[in-house]
């Protein structure tokens, strides 16, 4: 064996394993910042805060600049590396998740703006208690993917499918009961529709969180279960493939 | 030269040329999928037909299963043939397209379940001028986008980008004549907020095409656009590059 080649061979995979724990550092980073502009756009919207409204919205080019960064990144690794098998579903799923990671970025920004909109109108708000309750609800879910992700954990990746249902179940009913308050009061249909768009906004982040722990179960199982039933995907079967 | 390895080296990039124009006509097809669904959509709701309406929803999987195929085309060919520069950006393309033909899809069957909703109260409906307006923009924008992509087209495709504001000029005025329409009749909220989620969903169609436009001009000039103001894209830059 040649020696000079293999110690060669070693320092190109030293390097190239370098690059993909990168490409999940930057991801991580990028889920930490988004995670924080929702969290940072419902605080807005509970405590009042324009400044802090104005500041999420003016901080959503951050993130698209992150995705831009990341996607490059990842392009230039298929392109030197030519990653094959587990490492290539590494890369093209970093790929997916930023598209995602951008999109709540874009739903925190929307919160944000209506959220603005809604403290300048000085007008009492409804619905806020919903508001609060779905926004920690999706918060968590983001959280428990992006760990799931960086632990390549399919076990929490699988939890948060699960959550998603019970994210829209809530959502449901918490439009209901905005479309009371409407028919109650006329005055309130342009207060309560803002806050529909926020709750909507949260039930995308949502969804998105339950794509990003789709994308785990993809990477770590080579198993592709976006539009599968979560109660059709079999643990023991997931269990097989590990 | 060895020509015995030339001719096995035509041959394997006449194959891969092969495939990736199989990619191409695949994720048309899809495209004319999801085109579809949302043109049938509207119909059902301008037409009243709620069987329509119920075939649009219930054909939604058939646009999950193209995804899940064209993207495992694209892993296999990411896999076996490494492709590099312009062809690594053509998979990378196809990938992030059928991401958002597959929420057109989802969009068309929100916009059939809502008209579904409408037809069954039996409600006289308003805003409906608006919503045929609108979609007949969103439609034209989508087949623009996909026309622009099987042609790598990119005059076209900043064409639809540059379209995308008025879409949502177009979307905005009529999200304020409904909120009018709510004010005015109190039994209209249900109704109207109905329309506003249909609307809503041919705005995101609008979306997603500008997305597949921005795709065409990443991939035949390495240019990523995304995030860039549609007035600040330099055609004179874009010509250089091509």
């Amino acid at each position: 064996m040649d020696i000079t080649s293999d110690t060669h061979s070693q320092h190109i995979s030293r390097q190239f394993n370098q690059e993909l724990e990168e490409l999940k550092t930057h991801l991580m980073t990028m889920g930490g910042l988004v995670e924080n502009q929702v969290l940072e756009a419902v605080r807005a919207l509970l405590e009042g805060d324009s400044r802090l409204a104005e500041k999420v919205r003016d901080r959503d080019r951050q993130v698209n600049d992150m995705q831009l960064k990341i996607d490059d990144e990842c392009t230039r690794v298929l392109a030197r590396r030519q990653p094959a098998a587990s490492d290539l579903r590494l890369v093209l799923a970093v790929i997916r998740a930023t598209a995602d990671l951008e999109r709540i970025g874009d739903e925190a920004s929307k919160i944000a703006r209506n959220a603005l909109s809604l403290i300048e109108s000085g007008t009492t708000v409804r619905g806020l208690v919903e508001v609060r309750h779905i926004s920690e609800h999706v918060r968590k879910m983001l959280r428990d993917a992006l760990t799931a992700f960086a632990r390549f954990d399919t076990e929490l990746a699988l939890q948060v499918v699960r959550e998603d249902e019970a994210v829209d179940d809530e959502y449901g009913s918490a439009m209901r009961s905005l479309m009371t308050f409407m028919m109650e009061d006329n005055r309130a249909i342009g207060p309560v529709l803002s806050v529909m768009w926020i709750l909507r906004a949260l039930e995308r982040v949502g969804d998105h969180a339950d794509n990003l722990a789709e994308y785990v179960i993809y990477l770590v199982k080579g198993l592709d279960i976006r539009h599968m039933d979560p109660d059709q995907i079999d643990e023991d079967a997931l269990k097989r493939r590990g």
